[in-house]
Formats: structure tokens, C-alpha cells, sequence
């Protein structure tokens, strides 16, 4: 016997399974007390796909308020998104993303195209009375970000949410960092040095893609890899980046397809609200270090260290201790007290990389059953922004010393 | 407009979708190219929860020539076993692990329970012709394992077949490591340490579980994490452990709920088939070690070292090299030349724990596809089974030097 | 105006220095408060030259209340004796050991020579009333290293000491992690591995050396690096080894030169006195593995874990500590408050090798001057030459399990 | 019998040794085809100690052509520096630097001074025809620096030499970077990434020290250990930082003993002659970190990175390599092919932070030795201090990019 699941009728490939047998609430039916999600994606490569594990896990592990059915993906090139749908396993698909915003069945767009179109996507969708989640970084404009902060405004007002996905937010190592900053183990943070150093563009055969092309990309480390440092340090730190000195450098110019109009590498001095100053630097020519996303925060009271490549550690040093003992402790992040891991393996079972969008999907539906804002919200998304415009109108301007415009002494949230 | 999708008729949460929407080949229906290939599991427990990941995402990743249907779940209680499969996704359920053998909707039987059941499940879906993936270890006695051994190659003849699942061979680095230890890169081997701590039971008022149950469990850390040493060891050196000198005690006797009837640890003294020596080492009470699966094997041409709590390394000594430079390599294993990453996400983004399921699920599905014996086989899961049931022995004698019955330079599949 | 300096008059190469120099108190001559102690050193090839560097410098970094007259180094060869006397600055030279006894400017003999001369010249010494340091391991045999444990207690009646050479218990870390232990922070200790891994034999065109042959060496990685983890284990576990299970292996038999007659690795089982069990591993085929002499200790109240190749480090749990800070610390061994440390440099700065020979002499140089006996005695060099028996004698013996003769419950000095 | 040594005539404690023995040719007698040079060290605190154990080790493990008289320490304070003189092991001691330059028995003066005094005492020696070792940074000023320099030049007319004491370019780990960039095998270096951190001020208790004061030390962590980081990164790339744009902060200012003057942390980013871009951060409130000289290089051929806490290690990337194996080999820099390693221990035995100096001195020595200047040269000092400079000027002026004045296209040596 079966029974309808979320208004689908699974018949089961076994027409007639045995009496004794009885169907399990299936995948695409709410389970018990949660309402259905139909979500949309926009876009199917691959941050597609790792949002679409991510749309695939959630409920599976984490007890949240919503079903999710993946109920459309769109592409623009038919027998593509068609692949992508049966591939990633997306009920329907369509060829236009604004065919979303005419169907009941989609609560919320996941916006996961390249950032030219994030402002349009996004702010249409938020009109449209649908939530939003946009890839980072939120645009390739503080214009266009403050475009979509302002529609993000508008729409919650009427109780539909934005969030920009700056995904390692939820790597269970750094939320943690969070916390601990948070509650003061740190003390006063005086020093954050932050670095993402990949290498996929070292070889200079490698071909032009839309990631090296202004039009298309904003920018280039900067903008896409440089963006997470920014915001998970000032996530970490809870201050916002007041000043910047900034240098940048296109080391590949010319590459088969053309020419490169981003930045190849990002280097930024920087001052947080709160004073302390740092270190940042995003590069794609970091040879043999293939994603490499380090921060390090000295305060008063403690430090902690983290990089990407071992993201189930944190780093933790407590000021204070026994000198004979005191030591940078080696955190395995996979405690069921840890931030996302009481979901997961027992201790000392690792996540890996698309962990990060399922532990976001949570929050994102968590924040929606709760009634409250999403976080990281697209004001802290045009923060980032505002700092890596400063990055820039201070590289083009012999590094000197120039405002993000957050006020000093402000609080990140 | 939507379609059927593999015998399902999913007709969305909205009836009436636009029309220029189109729905994609959705999740249950075979993918192009593929046959639907129906999954029931015995347990959904810790190894139900990895192994349901598994199934849920092996067509989302991994070209395979079935699509997945999580047709059944099999628990004893009623209200558990249908929370349980609403959570993780499983089409129907069953209370009676025997229903799985008469529904034609039922393909493959996946094992998941304590090992004192083992032996009947998997014998008894066998001859019922379902093909059978059993979790280790294969069973908690010798003469069980030899039974199932009979029954899988009784199978085999009639084109069943039967693995057991030892999942850390599909770690990409153990699996490296054993391409590169078959390609010669090791030279001889001479020396193998092998050990796997863990400290869950340290605390002594941690309950009387069925782990800690000699009726139920055959053995402590012995078979629970010491079979996962001896059969990753075994299958990266190519040879199997022909004699062993074991050592193993119980520290903690007394617990909440009664007495502790297997070991808190084994040791072992081992030789393998072409010479090389080895230590083993499995124990739950390394406070600190969470999860420490560690490898190390020397060589005459190179060495390699592993540990489980940085699963996505391995490090690696090429003997000969220039001695200026010369050094233990840290491998990302991250890249798509790498075993299974090519699956996966970019260089240097991790994956996780039930990825190793996952990458299993590839496996066997290739190998019943291509009507090959998916590995590591039953005798394999036997040949584990005489190593514990050897060093168990030599333990209860002096430590005396004992046989695993296995031909001294006999090569391990 | 110069001033004699313990004895020697040193001139200056400026026979007549400004009247405004003064002569500063020379190296021999002994700094206030001190007495003159003469040391005649017994060979002079690896260990001879570590061993002058600590002679050297024991006065330079520590308080003690000897100064040092490097008086006399022997060797038979009279050239080479010459050059080494004069390359590692020695105030005379001998060809005959026996020549010491009679000096009257010689208060300690300092036994560096092969193993197969300690017994002789260690017990001769003693008899004539010479303090002694003899290098590891302490003997060939249990029947030496009992004649010369008799001699140690005859002269210790008189005054005179002895102590034998296991310079890694003045490794900072390896003391910290005693100091560690012996307060408690470890709780009841159950596990310990041990490794000494090296790979300078690896290349089967290595000659044979007197290390290689038994009537010089005793035995081959079992007496020269097997004896220093036994004894690190010991002193830092604090109780003797009990019972073994050994195996020992011989891989590369003919070398230039002749046929290898000791083990190439030896391998152990054991038991120390208050029950904990442990794995033991020595092996000079350890393919990339230059000097890792590697101890983990797991207790019920924590964990340890040092590597000798990172000697500056240790690696500690505690257990019960906020599970979402808990993790290993890796201390930096390099504090005023650590062991021999204050004599050095400040924090971060680190110490090498020698540094263990100088920290050996400052400990024999403080038990002399407060007339208390130098540790580790020549018993305990006999209680490791009895494990060393004990794992020989099992390896000869299927591995079984094999007394060493120490009580079960006793504790190690 | 006994024969003088160095115009020393040593009789030993045993005015009358037995006839047998004979007197080895003593430390301070010229070894065999050298020549004695005598040595007047100025200040005798942390670095004098340092240089201390060099002078006095120097001979017994390299091949030099001159034998250290370690023959005169200057401090203003008599019972200081009687004190010093005899723990340190100097045959005489002064109370005024001049007496030094008087004194025929001196043939090297080794300034080990607060900066302040470094031009001075430098200068002087210099035109009375002493060698000069200077500590670093070279001085406190660039104008100071420049006379230096002009006063190294007209020394060196007349065969007298001057070296500056960046020791850390003889960590056998950096010299070894040195000679792999220099080899090609980094390719075109295109970042390079620099910190060194330290933690010793971070308690605001902690007094203030002639380190913390801007009329005694110059600048604070900038030119103290910021020095370190520019001399060793330009040493490494073999070209000069031309540009940078710095900031500089002190956040603790008031101290018991009155205000700090100079910065706690110094950061900037730089560029060098051949274009690399550049991270670098000096700080002194680090808080877990001792003495964490990092430095990390990329290159299109390859990467290096460094710890100074580790110092024994380099890892080493080369670009190119079969992806399946490639990754950052640990190299533990103690192999007999390494920089100054021959003269030190077997392969896995580290050495320490002193070595560094006993390094040094053996290549002061041994330039010369051959009549070569040794390096690095005060210019080479020079072009430090005029990077410290710039920092310093970018940092008051809105950390404006600053020119150091090097050419671009230059190459440092």
C-alpha cells in the first residue's frame, strides 16, 4: 500500500508491493510537522550542484520547519538544463529564471549564476514575493549591491527574506571561531591575517573563462575568493572594515581565448571598527596551494588559527593558562556540541566542503520557520562590497588609505 | 506539465505548472541510460543514516548504470523504523527484514544491523537471489563467515552478488595508497603500523551498549575498528596477514547496565603473506583519539603514512630522490586524477565521512553492471575474520605465535 | 695583567694586554663557588663529540658547582686520538683507557665506546674510584650489565656514582612529559606506543659497520634504538616493563663487508608494572623516517604524544575539559618554567640535539655536588637490558609472552 | 707533559701528568694550518650570549682557517661584565668599547649592542682596522646606516671587513630556500608572504625595556624582528623590496616605567624589483605565537614556506609534478647535503636556535679566510634599514605607496 507523498502519487516501480509492507513518508512529502519549500535554482553548475546536495540533505538531517522540493532549475540552453535537472534531480526545469517568479510552486530562488545577474535575478525575485538566496559576493557593484539591499528591505517588510550565501559561515570550525570571539576568549582582537591562496590559473595555458573577464566577474580573486575572507573575518571578529590599503596584480595577462581583465591576485592592509589591523591577501597563483583559506586572530586574550584545507580543526591558543601546558590546541570540529555537528557523524567523523551549503540551507530555513532575518543578510553582502571596492580605488591610487565607509566602531552582525 | 518519473507519478505540489515549464527526469526515475535497481536495508542506525546518504546521492555524483530506488527500510519497531524512513528518505518499510525477500521491487539487501545477524540475513537474501552488501565486520565468528562465504559464492554462479562493507577502502587516499603500493612505488614492503583509537568509552559510567556485548558484538575494538586496520592494511599491501602474536584487555569491567564481555583493546604482532611485519593497535580508550585510523607502511622504495582524522591527505617518501629535497610528501588527495575525486568538487575541497559510502555505492553498482564480483568480497570479510579469530586465540595462549590460515605468499584481492 | 686560570697560566696572545683590560676568570678555570672536575672521555666518534660539546658547555648555561677540565680524551689510534683531541678540545690524550685510572687530574670517566668495551671499562673504572657515565645501552648482555649494576653499588659506597647515558630524558619535552605524568595529569596510563624509526640502512650497499656485527653491538635496532624508547617509556610511564611479546627480523643479510648478524627491527608487545599495555617498535628501515623516536601515552586522564624530529614540541589532552575547546595542545617545550629550558633561550627559540648531552651533564654534575646518585642508574640500564632479553628470548620463542623480571606493580626510578 | 696552546700556557689542574699521557693541542692553540684570531665582543646580554657559544664552538665542528681567541668582552659595568666574562668564557674583559681598538690581541670586534650605539662603535673599529660583525639591525637610522656603509667601504680598501649579523640566513631551512630560488626552482617568485610574531609584550605589565623606547631602539617589532623577515625574504628572492605601503600601531602604550615609543606591530605590503607583491607583519603581541618567523614564496615553478618554530623543516612544492603525488614535501633540512649540516649531526638530528650564530661565524671566517667580503654586507644592512624607513614614512603618510629607493630590476645579494 502507498500513500500520496507532498501531492506526488509514488507508485513505487513495484506496482503492488506486498501487503505486509507499507510506505514511508517519502522525500517530497512534508514530514511531520513542516510544511512544504518549493525551491528554484537559477543556474546549475558548480555551485548548482552543491546547492542541490545541499536542497537534497537538509531534511534528512537537520529537523527543520520545511520540506524542501526541488521543484525547478533553469538554464538557458534547453538540452543542458535537462541533463542538469535528471542529473541533479530537479522535479522540473526552465529556460528562464523569470518563469519562476510566475509559479506557486516555488517559495524561494537560489540565485547560483555569475554575478552579472545576481542584482537583476535577485531583485526581481524579491518583488516577486519570492525568497532569496544569492551566491556571493552579492554583485559585482557596491551600485547594484545597494540595489538589492534596498529591494531586500523593501521585501521583508512584507515578510519575504534575503540571504547571500557566503557559505563558509558554516563551516562548523569557524562558527565556532564565532562563538569563541563572541564570548570573549579572545579579549581585545588586535591582529587578523587572512589568505586565500589557490593555484588553478597558475599554468598560463590555462583558458579565459567568465571568472577572468571584468564584464562577467567584477573582479577576480578579489571578488570571488577574496570576498569570503573579508566576510568570514569580519563574521569572526564581529566588526566591520573601516579602512583599507590595497594593491592588486594581473600577473597572466594573455591566455588562450584572451585577455585577462581581473585581478590574478589581492593585497590588502586593513582596519577593523574595533582597531585592529590586518593582513589580507587573494590569490589564484599561490603554486600548490589549491584552496587555501586561512585566518588567523590574535587578541588579548587567545588566538585562533584555521585554514581551509583542514577545515575540520580549529586552532586555539587561551592567553593565560599554565605556561608549562599552554599550547595552540588542536580542535577536531566534530563534536556534537559544535556548531552543525550534532546532525552529522559521531566525533571524529569529518564533513567535507558541500557540508557547508547543507548546514546553510538549515539556517536559512530555520531563520524562515522562526520568522527572523536570515544571516549573512544583503547589507552584510554590500559590506563586503564597499570593502572590495575600497581595495580597489585604493590599488588604483597608489594604496593610499581609503574608507569603506562602515562607521568606526560598529558592530558586524 | 509533468511526467512519470521511475513508476512514480510525482505531480508537484502545484497540480498545474506553467506550461513553459517542463519537468525534468526526476529523482526515482531511471536516468538515461540506466535500470532502476531497487534497495531494501536491514538497520537504520548509525550505518543506516551513512548508508541511506550513500544511495541517496550515488546517482547525483557517480555515472552508474542504475538508478537508485530507496525502495524499503527493515526495523523490528513500527513507530521507529517509520520515523526512520521518513527521515531518511526510504520509499516504504518493512518490520520483518523476510519481506524483503518476496518483493520483486527488491534488489539489493543491505545489511546494517549488529554483527550477530549477519549470517542469517545475508545468506538467506542470497539465496533468494538479492544481490547483498554486508556491513562489517562479515560476521562475529569464523564458522559464520565461512557460511556466508559458501553462500556467496553459491550465488555468484547464478550471477549474485555479495560485498562487504569495508568502506574505508573507498577513502581516496587509502585507495591511493594502494595504487601507488601495487604500482611499485613502495618497493618491498617491510614494515606496516596500523592503529585505530578512538576514546568513546573512557569515561567509565559511558552505558553497557550491544558494542560492548560479546553475544551481540563477537568482539570489542577487536572487530568493531580492529577489522577496518587488518582489512585496510591487507588491502593496500596486496598480501594477507598469515600470522599474528595478540595481546587484548578489558580495563573497564564494571558499567552502567553490566558487565563488559569484550576487549577495550587488542594488539597484535603480524606478518603478512611476502614478509613484512606489522603492529596492530585497536582501542577505545586513547583519550584524545577520536577517530585515529592510522597507516603507516615502509618500504624498501618509499613510504606512506594516512590517519583517518585528516582524511583528504596522504603522505608520501619516495626513497631516491635528491636528498636536498627530499621529504614526506603532504598529498590534497583532492584532485580529479585522484580515486573518485573526479566525482566530486574542485582541488583542494574536502569531502567527508559518508562520502566513503557514497564511493561503495559506485563500486558495487559499476561491478554489477560490468557483471564483475564488486570486491572486497565475502572471502575477503572471511579472511578479516581468521586475523580476529587468531589474534583472539594467541591472546587467550601466551601470546603465542598463531596462524591465520592464510598460505604465506599468497596475494590479497 | 692576566691570572692564572685552574691551573693554567694564560698568557695572552698579547703578551702585555692595556693596562685598563683585566683577565676575566678563563674557561678552566673554576667559576666561583665551584670545584675543578676532571673528565677523561672514552672515545671519540659520534658520541664522543656530542658529549664534548655538553663538557664544553655545562658551565656556560648552567649554575652547577663543578667547572669542567676537559682533561684527557682516548683513543687507540695515536693520530687519529691526536686530531679528535684537538678538533673537539681536549686538553691531552691517552691510547690506553687504563691510563686514566692513574691519573689523579681525571675525577669521571666518560664511557662513549661500542657496547662490547662498557663492562670492562665502566666496573674498572668504578673500582678505582672514577665517577662514571657509560653511553646506552648499558651492556651486551643481562650477565654485563649485572657485573657492572654490582660495581655501580660497590663504588656508591665509597662515594663514587655512576650513571648510564640516556641523554633523551633530558629531551625538555620527554622531562615535561615525566613531570606530567608523575603529577597526575595523565590519570591511570593504559597505553603506550613507542617507535624509534630511522632508515639509514635502507640502501643495501650500506656497508657493515661494527653497529651491524653482534659480538660488538649486542643486538642491531633493538640495543641501539630499542633501548632508548624502552627506557623514555619507563622513565616517563614511571614503572618498569613486565612481560613482552617480541619479534624481531633481519631483511637485508649480506651487506659489503660480510653477513649482518644482528635484527634489522625488533618489534614488542608488553606490560608495564601497573598494567598498562603497550606497543614497541625499533627499525632502521623506515623508509623517510630519519630520527623518529615517536611515544604516545594514552591515560584515563589524558594523553601524550612527542616526536623526536619536532623535539621542541609535545603534544598533551587533557581529558574533562570543555569538549568545545578540548584538543591536543602542541607546547611549545621552549618556557622558562620548562625543564633545563631556563638555562637557554627565551620562548620560541629552540634547542637541538647535543643540547640533551649538555642538559645530561648539568643533571650528573648537580647529583655529585649534593652527594645524591645520578639517575638514570646503571639498575635501571639493567632493567632495559633485561626487556631487551626478554624480547630476544620471546622472538626466538614463537613470541610468547616472556617475564622480564621486574615485579608487576614496581616502579622505575 | 704539556705544550703552550695560543700563546696560552695551560699546565693543567695535574701539575705533573703521567708520562703517558700527552697534552692534545688545547682549545685555544691554532689547530693545525690556521691561524688564531682574536675576538672583542661589545655587550653581553641575549646576543652575547649567543655569539658566546658560537666563538667557542666554531672550531670544534667546522674546518676554518683561523682559531677563535674569544679574547675580550666589553661591558660599562665591571662587576657585570666580570661576571659575563666568566660565565661566557672570555679571557678578559673591558670597561670601554675603546679599549678594544687598542688592543693588538683583537682582530674582530663583535658589536652586540642596543642599535643606538651601533654606528658608533662599528665605525670606530672600522677605521682602527677591525673586522666588524654588527648585530641588526644595522643601525637605528638610515643616515647612521649610510655611514656605516661608507665606512665598510673604506675598510674594505685596506682588507678590513664588515658583516651584519642577520643570522636567520644561516638556518640551514632558509639557506637551502635560498639555494632552490637561486637554482630556478621556484620560477618567476610572484608572492611572498612574510610574518614574524611573537607574543613577549602582550601582558600590559610587562615594563618597559630600552626595546620599547624610540631614542635606544629605533623602532619597536619593525626593525627588531620586521628586520629579520625583509633581510631574509630579500635574501631568499635575491632581489630588493622597491616600494611599500605600511602601517604601523602600538596598542599598548602606557607601561610600568613610563610610554612606549615604538610600535607594537608593524605591517605592509611590498613589492619586490622583479615585481613580486608581498605580505609582511611583525608584532610582538601574537598571543601563542614565541618566535614565528614565517615565510611563505610562490613561485609559476614551485613554493616554499617556513617556521621558525620548526625550524628544521622546509616544505617545498614543485609545480609540475605528476598530480597524483604532488604536494608539499616536509624536507627536514638535517641531511649532509644540506647547508652547514655536514658539520652537525647525523641525518633527524635537529639542531637549535645557537647554531644559527656558529653558522655565521664559520662563514665570517671563511670569507675571510679567501679575502672575500663576507655577506650580508652593511649595504646590505643599508638597504633593510631603508626599507624600515619607507614603512615607516607610508605609515605617517596615509600608508601612501613609498619607494624604498632600490632600483627596480635589481638584484640583492
Amino acid at each position: 500500500m502507498t500513500v500520496p507523498a507532498g501531492g506526488v502519487t509514488p507508485a513505487g516501480p513495484s506496482a503492488d508491493p506486498p501487503a505486509r509492507s507499507a510506505a514511508a513518508p517519502a522525500a517530497a512529502q512534508p514530514l511531520p510537522s513542516t510544511r512544504r519549500l518549493g525551491v528554484g535554482m537559477v543556474g546549475y553548475a558548480f555551485m548548482g550542484a552543491a546547492h542541490s546536495q545541499a536542497w537534497r540533505s537538509v531534511n534528512r538531517f537537520f529537523d527543520v520547519p520545511f520540506t524542501i522540493d526541488m521543484a525547478a532549475v533553469v538554464g538557458r540552453t534547453e538540452r543542458s538544463v535537462t541533463a542538469a535537472a535528471g542529473k541533479l534531480g530537479w522535479r522540473t526545469y526552465e529556460t528562464d529564471w523569470r518563469a519562476l517568479l510566475d509559479r506557486d510552486d516555488i517559495d524561494v530562488v537560489d540565485v547560483c549564476t555569475p554575478g552579472d545577474s545576481h542584482a537583476e535575478i535577485a531583485i526581481a525575485a524579491l518583488d516577486a514575493g519570492k525568497h532569496v538566496i544569492c551566491e556571493k559576493p552579492l554583485a559585482n557593484s557596491v551600485a547594484e549591491a545597494e540595489a538589492m539591499t534596498e529591494a531586500a528591505t523593501r521585501a521583508q517588510a512584507r515578510g519575504t527574506v534575503a540571504m547571500v550565501g557566503f557559505n563558509y559561515r558554516r563551516v562548523p570550525a569557524i562558527a565556532l571561531a564565532c562563538e569563541l570571539t563572541a564570548a570573549g576568549m579572545l579579549g581585545t582582537v588586535r591582529h587578523v591575517r587572512a589568505q586565500y591562496l589557490q593555484d588553478w590559473i597558475v599554468d598560463p595555458d590555462f583558458p579565459l573563462t567568465w571568472r577572468l573577464q571584468r564584464e562577467r566577474a567584477g573582479s577576480g580573486a578579489l571578488g570571488d575568493i577574496g570576498a569570503h575572507i573579508v566576510d568570514a573575518a569580519q563574521f569572526i571578529v564581529g566588526e566591520p572594515l573601516v579602512g583599507v590599503s590595497g594593491l592588486t596584480e594581473t600577473f597572466i595577462r594573455d591566455r588562450p581565448g584572451g585577455t585577462v581583465t581581473v585581478d590574478d591576485c589581492a593585497l590588502f592592509l586593513g582596519r577593523f571598527g574595533g582597531g585592529a589591523v590586518a593582513t589580507f591577501e587573494a590569490t589564484r597563483l599561490a603554486t600548490g596551494r589549491k584552496n587555501a583559506l586561512r585566518l588567523e586572530i590574535n587578541g588579548s586574550g587567545g588566538s585562533l588559527a584555521f585554514d581551509l584545507e583542514e577545515m575540520n580543526e580549529l586552532r586555539f591558543y587561551r592567553h593565560g593558562e599554565d605556561p608549562a601546558t599552554a599550547g595552540f590546541r588542536r580542535i577536531l570540529v566534530t563534536e556534537p556540541s559544535h556548531p552543525y555537528m550534532g546532525a552529522w557523524w559521531p566525533p571524529g567523523h569529518l564533513i567535507g566542503y558541500e557540508h557547508t551549503f547543507t548546514n546553510q540551507a538549515r539556517d536559512f530555513l530555520s531563520a524562515l520557520g522562526s520568522g527572523t532575518a536570515p544571516s549573512p543578510s544583503f547589507a552584510d553582502g554590500l559590506q563586503v562590497q564597499r570593502v572590495l571596492a575600497a581595495v580597489e580605488a585604493s590599488a588604483g591610487n597608489r594604496s593610499v588609505w581609503t574608507s569603506t565607509g562602515a562607521p568606526s566602531g560598529a558592530e558586524q552582525t
